[in-house]
């Protein structure tokens, strides 16, 4: 038995406007997200650092999985034995897995491209994982999350246009495909928009993605490279035409300013691995700025991390002990600097929500800034 | 001012007797902690893994920090404007602190001793450190922890008898200088009987530590290359002549049949870094017996590590998650093992202490014998 049979498939309810943003709330696995919604990235089956009770403790209602990752470890068969991937990782919340199409960019050293799917070869081993639109499906039935991704063709930002036309072409063959493959009762599938930079491609996709009847619609092919200056005007273009009255996702983004930017444009989803990721390496997000928390500055700081913040690393603890832990490689660390990144991100989601619902998006801007600078 | 600055120094309260086991109560830092007690390891100020929430919910009540490794970083003047390690860590229970003595064995090889003293040299950049039997206790002054320890001179098992010999005199030497030292208030000190597997050396060692007025004395010199069975029965002796009146600590001890056999010689107190390393090596003590949990028959393995273990591991995940985990090098498992393991041996501590109040401790040996094997 599925752990979420009983579940209608995710849907979104809109609160408020302001210009194109959106506010409002995710209907998935039973609960209601506020959106916009960041997703915390676990992987493996696992937030890294955190267990299921630190994860709503910072906030989140909903996480990422990715399919390609957990198919190679630990096998979609073990996770069916527990009766799905909520029982597995012991979260009654939302999960949304990818697809395994970034990873068509992300190794792209280790994979090659048919009309029918992706063959990647194992880094070590050589062994060989054969994806395709269906059998991504039916991976993503098995595990039974709660939102599933199509597989997608995820060219870098440096692709020419005649390669990002061709990953267009692939993509919408694809979502055909994975739409004609059955999955779990109550699984939501979202397609999946590229086109690089290039707007008039991006427009032509996304109608095209739309068309199709999906939950949901992503855009994906972002964060491989480009500069997020040249990000934040696609996005603004494609977002308010993307469906109305469909969750609308932006894959793997990003910074405070990056999330106000996409907001801006009318998008309700993102994940990014940066609150997770920075927090091992020692990088704290804090309405100031970013901060590094080896310092030696921080050495004799008997202060919280960020004043006013929640989190068990700035309630019970001082900047001077996590910067121990950090230096000292305890592992402590990661744990306390992820619920506190987790934290701010579902934080800065609200503060985008409420200037949502009061009209007054616009004047975050600086402070969007300001949080993703280092501190001085 | 110092966090503990209220309490009086700790002692020990004896509820019952079997042969020469003892069931009591550690009175420590406002609480009364049951004995025979395991005081989980947490060098640096953190028990590897875990925060305070989860070492409490483990069952325990006193850790131990290391007053040598505190100093080397962050250094007692971070700790001291904190307020004393207990805020620095954010730990409301018992705190011991072991001296560096134990380092004048397993950092061997990088320092130097004399009648004043011990100088370490530091592995990576040969800066020295100075410890004599009043700076170490100045030091745990600083600290705050409830519980201080003299330095003393801790011999390797291959040491021959005149190098005993002269560990012994040296530490009854530091352990005078120790007493003179002003401490914190209420803090209690400890003394440390040397004498290796030497019966004669150790009764001797244990008279003239005994008569000093220590508020404690604890065994020193043991789990230094010595196998089990040769350390028992040196335990069997000269555990029934300590003080019956103070706390009884054996330094460094053990497996669940160590503790057993040092229970059933009258010892209230232990530490060691088993429960927690073997953790972070996907070691998993049960009832049953040691498991290394990456092992393939745990893949589809859907039960609990043990079966009816109150803690996070075993109510929530199963054996093929865990295995997931620690095979994917996910830091959840090393959080989680520990939570186990500190849980097991909390658990195995109340065993012991109910059997010793029923009388039927002797009865406990095959199932200590059990515990600490591998599982076939």
């Amino acid at each position: 038995m599925m752990a979420d049979a009983a579940y209608a498939p995710a849907r979104i309810a809109i609160d408020a406007r302001c210009g194109d943003a959106r506010a409002g709330r995710l209907l998935v696995h039973g609960l209601e997200a506020p959106t916009p919604l960041f997703m915390p990235v676990g992987t493996l089956g696992t937030v890294k650092a955190l267990g299921p009770d630190e994860i709503v403790r910072a906030g989140a209602r909903v996480v990422l999985a990715n399919a390609y990752h957990l198919l190679q470890r630990p096998g979609p068969d073990v996770i069916e034995r527990h009766g799905g991937l909520h029982r597995f990782m012991a979260w009654d919340g939302g999960i949304l897995t990818d697809s395994g199409g970034f990873q068509v960019f992300s190794l792209s050293g280790f994979r090659s491209v048919d009309d029918d799917g992706v063959t990647f070869a194992a880094p070590i081993d050589g062994s060989r994982t054969r994806l395709t639109p269906a059998s991504v499906v039916d991976l993503q039935r098995r595990l039974g999350s709660d939102i599933a991704m199509v597989l997608d063709e995820c060219p870098p930002a440096t692709a020419d246009r005649s390669r990002v036309e061709e990953a267009v072409r692939r993509s919408t063959l694809w979502a055909r495909s994975a739409l004609a493959a059955p999955r779990a009762s109550g699984q939501a599938l979202f397609g999946i928009v590229q086109g690089a930079l290039d707007v008039g491609l991006r427009i032509a996709h996304l109608e095209e993605t739309a068309a199709m009847g999906f939950d949901g619609v992503a855009l994906g092919g972002f964060s491989v490279g480009e500069p997020p200056e040249r990000r934040w005007p696609v996005v603004a273009e494609i977002g308010p035409r993307m469906p109305a009255d469909h969750p609308r996702y932006l894959m793997g983004i990003g910074t405070p300013l990056d999330l106000f930017h996409a907001v801006r444009a009318g998008i309700d989803l993102f994940d990014c691995v940066l609150p997770t990721r920075g927090a091992r390496h020692g990088l704290a997000f804090t309405a100031s700025g970013r901060i590094a928390v080896k310092q030696a500055r921080f050495r004799d700081d008997t202060g919280p991390l960020e004043e006013g913040c929640p989190c068990p690393a700035c309630t019970r603890f001082s900047r001077s002990y996590l910067r121990h832990l950090h230096t000292s490689g305890e592992i402590l660390a990661a744990r306390l600097l992820t619920e506190h990144n987790l934290t701010f991100f579902q934080r800065w989601m609200g503060t985008l929500r409420t200037a949502v619902v009061a009209g007054t998006l616009d004047t975050l801007e600086s402070a969007a800034s300001a949080a993703g600078e280092p501190l001085d």
